[in-house]
């Protein structure tokens, strides 16, 4: 597998758009993506009982089963909590992309990310989709026009695309995604979408989806807050004329290990753009006694607010990472847990067999230092294991999000 | 009922002491309540899989069932996380107590705040016990030393007193309690100690104190962690002089009234001390389908971060309430939903059937400006309902919680 310059117009067969439609102060806030043949599509959405209108829309159009020819995003605006108006308005957005494309309104999903309960502003939004679905294009710079238009608070676009080689043809995964608060995906995440040119069932595909994102976008969080607006669909449109990858087929591996590294890439590059964080968090916890024991453990420990907050002051205070993993209603022995932290600075053992090991602070402080923090757990009562990816809790967490609507 | 001044010294025959013993930087830090009759005890304890050495000590009192007749506790170290040694500290420490007040060990609660995963100075802290066991007083000067003797990041000390007739006979309750962070009590609490001088039966005791501890201490939250010390213990030695309350004496549902007002107020209080709080927020759901749903509601809406953060910047970001609710894993019905803050200021409406309501901006500030804000959430799904209590996510709570330790 190799990792190739662009995203979602990598694979072949696909084109992008990103334009600027006064929905966000400043900057692109629009993005259409097209495939050039009908595409299997793959989606899963947020579980959040409190469903924006795109979602519900999207969920509309993947019920009817059929192919997907495009996606149509906006940020700015969530379109959520908008009563009977914002689902006019999420027809309203797939429509104008079907027109302004030549397909067909049910072959079309639509996103929306950023504030909520407020109306969108349509006019703006559907004059947006129009110019976007003229500027359509191939190439690297239009991915990364449509991947700055689904920005809101990230500071860094987040994309990649790989190539993998099945049966002698080349067949290329693209992805983008956004996200950076509201973030604690559950059983979905935040916007995603992944293009690619390899040809597999809708089945095939919506179970390596659903499977991939649980130990990807599944095990990250910012902030422990679901959002309403989750999405990520994946779009296979066949064009690299390889054969159809069923999951009993010989080169399904290969593509099935390019998948996960793309959705893997684009969830920790959301943990790491994360609203305010000045550090990057790997928890891993191993020798558990069921993988929802891990999951849990990892989950609790990557949202602890004093955990968080401990590392944001680089302060080794292990015993909060302890305290986290009591109330995740996980079974393990205190008396077998062992706790490291890593770091490209070194390696810093804290808890053995349920012992604090007797550290030095300044040693602490050096392994703390960089952005970039592993956290082993070891529990001894198992063989499952999970890891998860987060960040710390800052002050610019507070101001950033102290004022969001202003 | 009456207020009156004072605290766990207020009933008949309660005696108290706060000592410096040179655990925490400055201040006192051992306290000892000592009743002077055998008190029937009643006690909640973290239900964290991971508990202090002195909550697994205290359990073991209460498990015996016998009368209880003194309570040590030391700030400035939760003596959690510590192994082997940490349960023989916590032994030591009943011990020096029993010794200091004349009666056995196996009569002794005890029970330790302060940061985790650190020995205890154990020689610092049994002098100090020694000292406060020599100081013990009636009177309200001694409750306050015991209060402030318990404090950790506590801003101000949380005590209360009040009094009750029962048959012709005055029956006073006293009450402290510490917690300022690491606050998200499960079907325990921080550390509170109850005292009264009324009669009842152990049975009863120690279901009026889970039934009320539910409603109060465990409706609250800081940010979300559980403590591993969480403890409330209550001592009744019933030198009131007064009969003895059963659940059907005429008198005892006077008396759970005024017990229940004791917790709530103490809960309040630690909500209202939040580490770095600048708000006091209560959230209450009614017409709920189930206490259940209710209550999920309220404490995912009072955790969640983004919420937390709104009120700190004084923002109107309601999307982020209806937001929290939808991840809460309790029914509702979106469109049936009606949402309001109120304060001092005035009232907003925000949503009403599901519907935004738009409002004035300023208005909206103007709102927001005092420190206490009620949210109300209706759901007209049925008549079930919770309330409960938190605090905004502030600066100042990054800042105490960057650099705990040091």
């Amino acid at each position: 597998m190799k990792v190739i310059e662009g995203g979602v117009t990598a694979p072949v067969g696909f084109r992008a758009a990103g334009v600027a439609a006064g929905i966000k102060p400043s900057g692109r806030d629009v993005a259409v993506v097209l495939s050039d043949a009908d595409a299997t599509a793959a989606a899963v959405f947020t579980q959040s009982l409190v469903k924006a209108a795109p979602v519900v829309y999207s969920q509309g159009v993947m019920n009817n089963g059929g192919p997907v020819r495009a996606i149509v995003i906006n940020s700015g605006n969530a379109n959520a909590c908008t009563g009977a108006a914002g689902e006019r308005h999420a027809a309203q957005m797939a429509e104008a992309a079907a027109k302004g494309c030549g397909v067909l309104a049910s072959e079309v999903l639509v996103a929306s990310t950023g504030v909520i309960g407020v109306p969108l502003p349509i006019e703006r939004v559907l004059d947006g989709i129009a110019a976007a679905c003229h500027a359509l294009e191939p190439g690297v710079q239009s991915a990364g026009h449509a991947v700055e238009a689904i920005m809101t608070t990230d500071t860094v676009p987040k994309q990649i695309a790989v190539q993998v080689e099945v049966d002698g043809t080349p067949v290329t995964i693209g992805g983008m995604a956004k996200g950076s608060g509201m973030i604690h995906p559950n059983m979905a995440t935040m916007l995603g979408v992944v293009t690619t040119d390899a040809r597999l069932p809708r089945g095939t595909l919506q179970t390596l989806l659903r499977e991939t994102v649980d130990v990807t976008f599944n095990m990250i969080s910012v902030d422990g807050d679901t959002s309403t607006n989750d999405t990520v669909a994946v779009l296979a449109n066949g064009m690299a004329g390889g054969p159809e990858l069923t999951a009993q087929h010989p080169g399904f591996e290969t593509f099935r290990a390019a998948f996960r590294y793309v959705l893997e890439f684009l969830a920790k590059e959301i943990a790491r753009d994360g609203e305010g964080a000045t550090k990057f968090i790997e928890v891993s916890v191993r020798q558990a006694r069921t993988a929802a024991d891990a999951r849990a453990l990892v989950k609790t420990v990557l949202t602890s607010s004093l955990v968080k907050t401990a590392f944001f002051g680089e302060d080794a205070n292990w015993g909060r990472i302890l305290a986290a993993m009591g109330r995740a209603g996980a079974a393990f022995d205190v008396a077998r847990v062992s706790i490291a932290f890593a770091s490209a600075a070194g390696l810093l053992e804290l808890m053995r067999d349920g012992e604090p090991v007797p550290f030095d602070e300044e040693e602490a402080k050096r392994v703390l230092r960089p952005r970039d923090i592993q956290v082993s757990i070891t529990l001894q009562d198992g063989t499952a294991e999970a890891t998860g990816w987060g960040c710390d809790l800052s002050y610019e967490y507070v101001r950033i999000n102290g004022d969001y609507r202003t």
